[in-house]
């Protein structure tokens, strides 16, 4: 069953914040519908990381509210003849270049729906070819949130997006290091059961409940609010400490 | 006399704008409420700095509509015992936890009344043990804001919060630098009244009205827009020029 | 014919966003409308460059809802005796100091409009000397969104606004650098027909129509998003690899 649109649409994309791009991208949003509400869930996607936008995408799974339309500009193939894809997973849109930026949102949901917008049947054509976000995604977002044209007429249905790389699959790595210099891994806090410690660039970081549980300055390993395995410091910028980044392999100690 | 609740919470977090973690904030407030209307005060606190919170909660006194729902999230005991409070104060609510960045919020308000949220009592449990902004905070945000809970239904009163340093007491210092390079001080624009200048770093700068009493590149001690005592340079920037930072101590100089 | 206020307000100013400044001015634009919905433009104008925020305001026209208010906060004048203008342009209106900021927006709109905002008819009075983007401009913003007052109404019709410098104007140079590091210059798309190339800094950069027609860490001379000639690298970081930024001059090679 496909969701409800709520009028929500949250944007992921790697433009930053020191241009005019987002303001520009929201314009063509509320050009096209006066009504939805916009929300920016990430702009620091690094520049056409399109691994990184699919572990960004994949950490609002679950977060919005139902029928919300996510729209992820991370697209380094913009002017070529790359598809633009309408994904229903999740209870909820996603909308965004078929490159593999939706890779964990498709592998996390076997019921999703996936289509190729027909840009021409929606009377779309890009002004520009370096900025399909504006030009194209961001009228069907808005069409989509806003209530004018449901999911099943933004295109025909395909079974072959670009499968890229899932961020959340095997091996065990660093995927993300945050603001606070913690290092997000890919592994389920489901995995972590009886392990007593975290390998990591050569260090043993011992298990832990909450920061609380550990002296300042300490590292830990614990289960963060993404649900993953995360390598962290007390008061601390574990990523820093450790010298180690995006892509380090870790490794479970069992006791 | 409550406030009535306007619908607008406002947030204020150390959480910086290079990860999904203020979307996902956003999120939980839009699934708790749709109706509540979000505006971002500052997420450059710097990571877990309580008083920098306090300074930078204090500046939104009186700024918004009456009823104001402020949510301040910089959290450094996440996942502890520390509580959760919800202030009614300067005509506004405050949400956050009790760890001193409401200092300058309640020292400036007398008939501050102080709440600790009843997690229990309003059916929350936190998903996580490291985002309670996401997990407790915003639904009850979202909650008061809409109306669903009245202020006092959110826990018992309490009159002991964790009292903090409240960043506006004295001694004479420099509290913040802003994005310009400007110094602000704790030292209201009252008590320039009378002074020609300000030691600062081993210098005497000249008090003015504003940039333009002085040559381009001169520094210059005004009331700025907070209605504090600043240190700027027209044209410049006076922290990167005196060579200073927050704590530094200053004098006034009376003729 | 003045179009009618869409309710929204776009922001481009400064202030960056490591303060609370650019809350604090939503908060001013709600306090005076609760109605008015509230856009970021962008925040990352280098402090006080009157130039850029002209040629930023100028990447706005056409972007937005007809109706929308721009407010401009470049000011480095703030305090002194500079005007506040008032301008209907581009089927839209824009708010900001008499600084030449809407350089670009006057020049290309012959029939623009310019008023200078009576800030005592408007029964408005400055609480700071450094902050009129919030005391004074922002009231006046949420006034014409929400219909309280016409364009009309704000002061005298006013035909001497500072021209400045028109940063789209000759000759050809570098404008912008953004995010990416694409160097995005001042000549209009047009101009590039029958060209093959661009000269800048010693280097001569092929025109192509997109990204993927040239090798990856290759640079090339396209129209860009803006409808300008930039000068970018397929999967890197064209001022980088040049060295260059804004003002470096360009020039165009014919066959």
């Amino acid at each position: 069953m496909l969701p409800r649109p709520s009028g929500l649409v949250t944007l992921l994309t790697d433009f930053g914040t020191r241009d005019p791009y987002v303001g520009i991208l929201k314009g063509a949003l509320l050009r096209a519908s006066t009504k939805v509400q916009v929300v920016d869930l990430c702009h620091e996607v690094p520049p056409q990381d399109v691994a990184n936008g699919a572990f960004q995408a994949w950490t609002a799974i679950g977060r919005f509210p139902s029928g919300t339309v996510h729209l992820v500009v991370v697209d380094p193939g913009v002017g070529t003849a790359r598809r633009l894809l309408a994904v229903a997973a999740h209870d909820a849109y996603w909308l965004g270049p078929d490159n593999g930026v939706f890779a964990a949102v498709l592998a996390s949901d076997q019921t999703a729906e996936v289509r190729a917008i027909d840009v021409e049947h929606l009377h779309l054509a890009p002004e520009s070819r370096t900025f399909h976000g504006r030009d194209l995604l961001a009228p069907v977002a808005a069409w989509l949130a806003g209530g004018r044209y449901g999911f099943s007429a933004l295109g025909p249905r395909v079974t072959d997006p670009v499968v890229g790389i899932d961020p959340l699959a095997a091996p065990p790595r660093v995927l993300h290091r945050d603001g606070y210099g913690n290092l997000i891994t890919n592994v389920g806090g489901e995995y972590l059961e009886g392990a007593v410690a975290v390998m990591v660039a050569g260090r043993r970081v011992p298990v832990a409940g909450t920061y609380g549980e550990v002296a300042s300055g300490e590292l830990l390993a614990l289960v963060g609010s993404f649900g993953l395995l995360e390598i962290a410091q007390n008061a601390g910028d574990a990523a820093a400490s450790l010298g180690v980044g995006i892509g380090a392999p870790i490794e479970l100690v069992f006791a």
